[in-house]
């Protein structure tokens, strides 16, 4: 809700201070101008509505002191120090050092009298960007229908005018940086209702829990560990052999270790989510993401509990069995993959908004063996110089094909070869490990022996352990 | 049609009524103000244009009376009981009840005289709503066309100043309610032929015969439940053993189960859109979800018959044998997804359309799977926090990574390995079932010893039964 | 360059005669009006346009004559024979009988002029439509660049008011419909060669010469089927039995029919083409479609010569070996579909423009099996009644799942079968059929007993032919 | 950012010198016209821009001089030599020479006085096209940050009014030519570092090093190819046979060839990109596509490290056993492909934008194989001619369901037939080449004769060139 009301706040922002907007940016800018006159239009065009705010915006907004204390807007120009320039003559006198001026406009004067400082001149040449900062303070009323005390905002606002590229064209960007502060006076009268402290109330259950089946897992895995210690030197002893990796790893259950990873991060969650609450902290993000991944982590976990009966179980021993051999197969793949990705930054970045940065011509052949956006992919990029327009047909073409038709079938094929391989095992049973010998040696012998010894009874206790299941839970 | 005539009401009654409406809504709101003048303008359009409805409007309306029988408008004004705020100060002094002002305008005065009310003087930053709401009616003429005697409609119409959220963008809702009501007093001359009889005659001849296949089916499956009895009855006692699950079910044909509800659906359908041609229903959706179902059962159970041909079979058999594993390999699959879906909301929901709520997330990710929308559902989160960003890109690479290279593929191998058992069985013969063999048995003992059992002839009678198969009819 | 001709007039025409056309149409009809001052003015600025139509146009236009052989335009309304509505006491006093008015409005008086006629003092509640009438001449002097004599054209304009809904929403359609004429009186001077022989000369030489190839492949498979109805009747009297089916098309090679249709189609292609460049014929689409059919086939005839080198052949044996199987699971599947169009078409026709017809409703749902355009037909049925909203979700996720993963895996399962069959078949030899035995039969009978036969001399006759292989050739 | 500059340049004279440019083209053309006030308005509006051009562009615009030395606008205007048109009569009376009128304004006249020209009276029936044509020189400060010299540009630019198809549309064409010249008189004080030498001395270095790579891998190369000659004779003496050409190619390393290749490409590019640095050429293109493939291939070349450990092979094994399969099976579906491009071509050209070229159909095809933009092209060809319709839909369905059911499943049978093959290779070894044969028998030979042969070291030498591999380097 706090995301969506700095949003909306911005969107008014713009409308209000933003002379033609037309109601979406344009790029990573919101508007543009290409004459001289709607750039001076611009800028008194935002001093005027500043002036006026009152009688104009809808919401509950009032002037902010800014950095200096003062009220009112600070307008700064940057421009090259001094210069002549006839581009006719492909004269150019310039001083490559940048200057700032800066000017104060407080609501003592009118704007149309602000409009004729000798300021306003710009020399568009020499011209780098003009600033137009003002700070403004709201109260989001909005909290109280839930009942709860209304927030307090001072909102930075820059009006930029962007002319470095000196290309005729200027971008106008609007930037609103949103603050939350405690407000000073508040007087509310009505029902406020504190409900906030059954909403603690459940956190700190949701904590306690998770730190019970924490510290059962935990407990759980150290145990775990201890007996493979033992497990290691009774089996260097006796047989005078090292276990091998991948049965020292059969000690370590990994759904404990998911449990205890999504435990910590819902517990970390939840105090941030507490602290937010109580107005100390005002970052969601971290919060939601660690809430979010434990959610995840926990709908996860509910797999293992289908993993008990057997015919769910294809899909984890599937996925088990291929992962090492699809991995593998995925770095060679993926040195093929960035190869394309580098070289159409290289060669279609200039010509293409897709090919722009590495992240986006990443996404963007991502998606392209996804078959997506295949066509726009291709079609904008028709009517650039002849030779990038081949290269960009060859790439796309052997990228594409190369990735669904051989890579994609390659993946299919590696899949099916798992699965054949676990259906087997299913069917003649799994080849058996050390460990698995092992035991079954142990519990024939026990059948036999009928002696207890400390070292059976505790694979015994460890199996016990598996049964009495930390809690999970889902916020 | 009827859908159709409201909607284009609606479209028309926003041209009408909202001042600068871009022909489409913005978001789930028709169109947003943002300044103070826009927002009296908007309200003074929609009661300036009302007075003069008659002079403007194309289709076919005049004034309705409000629920307490008056004609006009209602204006009113939801605000917080009373307050003074000055956010430059951070002063806020505010009774959290909230107050709500109406006001009638009728046709008496102009539109003129209103706007001097003391009413109309908002004071913004305490107001939370505006509603206007009026109702109109109208007649759906074009029903004359096809013969039939004209609808008259209600509009309950209402425009929403929404202005709760404080954030100095005010949203601006208009919701038209349509009511079908008997008009009083039709005097239609010309030539009307009312043909809806020949209409009702086809609709009645479609349910005495899906009637009729009901009962035959019912019968059919009445028939098989009694024989099943008898035959667990018969095999417990000769052989001493209980009949298996999956035997008991084949006593019961799947097929006519089928039929049973496509022919229900198809009635059920039938004797609303019956009621609905006389006027005494408008629901027309629950009909149609009806008739469009069975329609659709109607046609799935064509396949049997082509069943009947052995090299048909296939899909059927297929879909059969892999349906147990396909649908406890999406119950595991389903938790991975599940887990994403919830993360995905509460991670990404402020920053993402898509992932507004959790049934569009569904949506969003079902859409990813299938290789769609992938480039604009990366591109949209592009330029917000680091945080967010970083973990977007982590969760949309590795969610459509698994999903479309490894359980996708899995499907694959799952349904390739169906179906080569089914090919196997095909030229094998499929393994026999206890019923079978019983039934070949019996068989061969008939052949030898030649004594027409009343058990046998039963199964006989069965047999017969399912050739003279229930009528299916397609409305 | 004739479809284009015609599509930039449509274009300009609409620009010209509709007031506040937005450059593309709303939907089918190119734009709307909501308010009744809207709808005059549309009317009387078509009119208006119309009389200044020589200063304002930048086409070769003049006016033309209408039917009755009168310039000018002709204005008809359509409307209820007489009647008054009351919907506010929902009284209705109407005619069902439809009556038109026309009027002619020719040149000689001014536009305001016609205003005042009392014609256009429209009774909207009554009025079902408007319709402006007007013939033009054009001529695309186009032409002349690639040395050819201009067409005259007369484009008969009707620019249509719909108000049938009576929903307060008035469409405008604008429907131009062109006729090519030969020009009266052309009087061309400077350079036009008439290099429209060679062309006509180049479409001689194919007809030619795929006449020839006709005739030649037309006698292979008449020889084909003379020779089949001999070894017919010798392996009746020899071995007593008949050719199995399958043998007996063997003896006519599909490759031949294929030119035959190929051939075929170009020949009245080709002819098509030269009537339609000695203008007697305009009608370009059946002529496209026949060459490029004829195309098509020829490349497909291609793979053919690649089928001589065994390893190319994989395609095609494994596309003919599939096929029945493809073809008869094509048909359960279809039945599904089937089921899933109507469905779909009856229910939530009325509530999304992808269901709107039956056709609509195919495309979108073969569109949705490959992957496109899912979340784009989730989200456009959003805010509508609950029931179908619920109903539309079953229906999508159902849909796509059945068929995605079912239905495109058992294909993918099916023509893997196949290819390892073939595959198989390549290494192992192919089963053989009584054809080929009897001719390996003869073979090495041929080979130790040197008899030439009449009978085998046959069949290498046939080989011999085909060998000399007609001429195949690409427009 | 050569690119960028000149982009935003252009895209600034189209809203300078355009009335009522819309921000976006409309399709190849910027805007268009339809009405005769309209053009002239849009030619004067040029003329008066680039009259004001200093009080109105906001970038480092002046005048620059024309071909003949001339400053200011030349307007050329094509027309038909002479000719009277009465299309109402269909009487044409035209003479088909093109004259071209020119006229040159300077700055000394006002724009007012220009219109008054006689030269400016058009005849639209005869008018062929009009061209404003004027330079402008402009100068890129932008690379003053970026511590450079900044460039000249000379922007050659031309509007022009197309009329050649006289259908009453007039399209406007925008085009902006720039040329990078040396700025004559520069005088920029401040701080500019030139550090381009830094980057100099590394691209020296990259091609220094690279030249050695290049050096070292042929020299293996050459080396190869004389062990190759060596054991041509030696095989053909002592065994009296023919090696294979699989076992000769053996000799060639692919690694090499594909070292050599990528390095022969940076070093081309790394020189290019110095002489763009140093401003003596200014193709960017080529240049970036040299180091934009040699950064592929590099890439690529990794997956030779990955091939040492054996299971990281199975991409690099698999796509070589499957591409002659994969090849040959392109070849044929690729015939049916080119057939579909054509026949699309011919039939739907004119009715879709997406079959307008050859080169577009193919993209277009080659989407909808992969399931993109599926609905979007069927619903494009909606409401034309039936035949048309019918045929599109044909042929539409036919292509999809043929490529992706047929062909694209074929591909997964034969990548997962490669697959099968390599893996019971990797599990039963490799069939045996002559050489590897003749190599294990030498080794073993080797081994009981300890006999150190020439020609076996030459192989042994072989061996330790390929350990000291070429450096590779990614710029």
């Amino acid at each position: 809700m706090v995301v969506a009301f700095k949003e909306e706040n911005s969107v008014a922002f713009k409308h209000l201070f933003l002379k033609g907007y037309p109601g979406t940016d344009e790029d990573d800018y919101s508007c543009s101008v290409y004459t001289q006159e709607d750039a001076y239009e611009s800028i008194f065009f935002a001093i005027s509505q500043y002036h006026h705010l009152k009688n104009i915006s809808l919401g509950t907004l009032g002037y902010g002191e800014n950095e200096d204390n003062r009220i009112g807007l600070k307008v700064c120009k940057q421009h090259y120090k001094k210069g002549t320039m006839f581009p006719s003559n492909e004269t150019l006198n310039i001083d490559s050092d940048i200057e700032i001026d800066c000017v104060h406009l407080d609501l003592s004067k009118s704007p149309e009298e602000w409009k004729n400082l000798s300021f306003f001149r710009l020399e568009f040449y020499r011209l780098l960007q003009v600033e137009i900062s003002f700070h403004l303070k709201g109260i989001d009323l909005q909290t109280i229908h839930s009942r709860e005390l209304p927030d307090c905002y001072v909102f930075q606002n820059t009006i930029t005018l962007d002319n470095k590229a000196h290309s005729g064209k200027i971008k106008i960007y609007f930037d609103s940086d949103a603050k939350i502060e405690e407000c000073k006076d508040l007087n509310i009268s009505g029902p406020i209702q504190k409900n906030t402290q059954y909403v603690l109330v459940f956190d700190a259950l949701v904590i306690v829990i998770c730190l019970a089946s924490l510290i059962l897992c935990t407990r759980s895995i150290v145990l775990a560990l201890r007996l493979r210690k033992r497990f290691l030197n009774f089996f260097l002893e006796k047989y005078n052999r090292r276990v091998c990796n991948a049965d020292q790893w059969e000690f370590i259950n990994g759904w404990y270790v998911l449990v205890i990873i999504s435990d910590l991060m819902t517990i970390i969650g939840s105090i941030l989510k507490m602290e937010i609450k109580a107005k100390n902290l005002t970052n969601y993000d971290l919060c939601s993401i660690l809430l979010g991944t434990s959610t995840l982590l926990v709908w996860v976990g509910v797999i293992r509990y289908l993993g008990y009966f057997q015919a769910y179980n294809v899909l984890i021993l599937t996925m088990q069995a291929s992962l090492p051999k699809v991995l593998r197969f995925c770095a060679c793949a993926g040195m093929i993959y960035l190869g394309y990705t580098f070289c159409g930054w290289i060669v279609l970045g200039p010509y293409h908004d897709k090919f722009e940065d590495l992240n986006t011509v990443a996404e963007c052949l991502f998606s392209l063996v996804n078959g997506d956006d295949m066509f726009a992919t291709f079609a904008q990029i028709q009517q650039k110089s002849a030779l990038v327009w081949l290269f960009s047909r060859l790439y796309l073409y052997s990228f594409i094909s190369l990735f669904i038709y051989m890579i994609l079938s390659l993946f299919i094929a590696l899949i099916t070869d798992s699965y054949d391989t676990i259906k087997k095992y299913q069917q003649n049973g799994f080849p058996e490990t050390d460990l698995q010998e092992f035991l079954k040696e142990c519990g024939s012998k026990e059948k036999y022996q009928k002696e207890p010894s400390a070292f059976l009874s505790c694979i015994c206790c460890l199996r016990r352990k598996g049964s009495d299941d930390p809690l999970i839970l889902v916020n």
